[in-house]
């Protein structure tokens, strides 16, 4: 069992390792715990032996539970389940569930304890350190939400078994880019026939690679630097999120977005990336784009809240492990499209 | 023009006079202003040739916009007008509408500046300081939200005037209150002819009432201790707006309140203050209540927030301005219920 500390006002523990959920220990008494519908019986079953829930409460799979409408209707269990004010919400499932049982643990009462356990590499990585929880609009995604540490953060690695194959690969999108711009010896673990469920190499890997964002998080706890490199790859991520509907998931459109980003920092007089990028695209085997062109995502880039007035703003690589922030003039951001699209976008022709 | 300093992790000033409204500045350029649909349009107006919004938002009239509905409806708003993390949530209006305007504020983009600048008595004695926001549930009160203190509160004594009389002595209980726990000068005050919209006591009066929570809240940010001496008055009249449908209105439960409590506080040993409350509810005349027994408003009581395992918890008095708290057994609550029923249910023979 490995334990990453994530330090700031709060500090808490991430605990990454086997058979965690069977032996969960926490203060209080009165607790909600929140699931997606599609998690594996076991799991949750594991979960309220250790924890004796007061309530358990089902919501949508993946994101369709990050909306308002079924934020109401958690909340509205909770307090129908009397959960005190020392009492606690635990969200057990993938980073879209435990961002929306976050958020009600953030706002129920205004704030009660919260505790997850990811049960998805995505989660496990990005979603469960650094505190930020909260919902979609139909406006964009993660507009609503409220900065709410865990207690406590329980990366059970027994439940990536039960993943089928493409969630897995989508979810190692995080990890690598941690890879990339922090901990270089990730990008070899992460592509070994090693990082598997199972594999000898998963525990310790997933441990380092949350490491990489715990210590990020750590020394900047308001997002106003340091942290804004976690979005490596993220801008051109959420232009493909939107642009196809959400056809493509999160992780597959960062696998995307990273190669994007390379690109753009070779351009912009850093080294040449994209081999590791394209690299990282062959093993992760994303779902296929549809014919895109750069007016169809340019809007969703300058919308991205990570855009102001003075224009889009990116991170992207001097070198592997040394990010920076730049403004990138749109001439750069079209030609830098045309190259990845070529390399990319499989289907195009087909249509 | 009086100003009351709250202190905390991020102070700020509450300022009470006339014509505030024409004269606001705040830094942030984007802004989203929300207020009530029956807002008399001349304070609309004002605001908006002070502050120039990029948008403005009309929601529901009293407690009909506490509810997660209209905060979703708000919150898509705000989106819409793209304001960004630098921008701001101007609340304008009743205590409802600036907890619900503070919310949004809280919960938008993890959070953006917050003003404040409460239309009613009820608004600028309690709602507009101590950081609480939040919307309802069906299942209760103020259940929902987030500690999200203002940038600043613009008590501007002349939307008072447009009050109609019953509502602005619907909003003097919490300053009656105030008295009654730490300021006694207040209760004349009060009381007194002049403490009226236009009244020569009146910006004065407000701004000692607003220092009063002021210095509670300073003392104690998160609701530990001292803060709970505010709720004097409070358990009852929740029971009461709970048992009523809210046919009472807040400040109209928590004269009726007070009242219980003061007669509670004698019971156990205190000073007789119930001439005190009871010249209150003279002045005040709140809707009178229907026929209740103890057992209408007890389970109410109990399932109050502050209540806990070990029973109901009040706030009593030894005398003026000495606040404690204390555990009260049934048997005492339903005695000083049959007293304070006899005193104030003046329809209960006509049904």
């Amino acid at each position: 069992m490995r334990r990453i500390e994530v330090g700031g006002a709060q500090p808490y523990g991430v605990e990454v390792g086997t058979g965690l959920l069977s032996g969960l220990q926490i203060p209080q008494r009165h607790i909600a715990l929140i699931h997606p519908v599609d998690l594996p019986a076991q799991f949750v079953e594991a979960v309220q032996a250790s924890l004796s829930p007061t309530v358990t409460i089902e919501v949508p799979a993946r994101d369709d539970c990050k909306t308002l409408a079924v934020l109401s209707g958690v909340l509205s269990k909770i307090a129908a389940a009397n959960i005190p004010r020392d009492g606690a919400v635990v969200g057990l499932g993938g980073g879209a569930a435990t961002d929306l049982a976050g958020f009600a643990a953030a706002s129920y009462l205004r704030g009660v304890a919260f505790y997850t356990l990811p049960t998805t590499l995505l989660g496990m990585v990005d979603a469960a350190v650094g505190g930020k929880t909260g919902v979609n609009l139909p406006e964009g995604k993660n507009l609503v939400g409220a900065f709410w540490p865990p207690k406590a953060v329980w990366c059970d690695t027994d439940t990536l078994a039960t993943l089928p194959d493409a969630v897995f690969r989508e979810g190692a999108a995080e990890g690598f880019k941690h890879g990339l711009i922090s901990d270089p010896s990730l990008l070899e673990r992460v592509l070994s026939p090693e990082f598997r469920p199972g594999g000898a190499n998963l525990a310790d890997t997933l441990a380092d690679a949350i490491a990489v964002k715990a210590g990020v998080v750590t020394r900047d706890l308001t997002e106003q630097g340091e942290r804004a490199f976690l979005n490596f790859g993220h801008t051109l991520a959420h232009a493909l999120e939107a642009v196809t509907g959400h056809a493509v998931t999160h992780g597959e459109a960062v696998g995307y977005g990273m190669h994007y980003a390379a690109i753009l920092s070779r351009i912009m007089g850093g080294k040449d990336l994209t081999p590791h990028t394209l690299a990282f695209l062959k093993w992760q085997r994303p779902a296929p784009l549809p014919p895109l062109i750069f007016e169809d995502v340019m809007p969703y880039m300058a919308r991205d809240k990570k855009a102001d007035a003075q224009g889009v703003r990116f991170v992207l690589l001097h070198d592997l492990a040394r990010p920076y922030l730049v403004r990138v003039p749109e001439a750069v951001l079209r030609g830098a499209f045309e190259e990845w699209k070529t390399q990319v976008i499989y289907r195009s022709e087909a249509r």
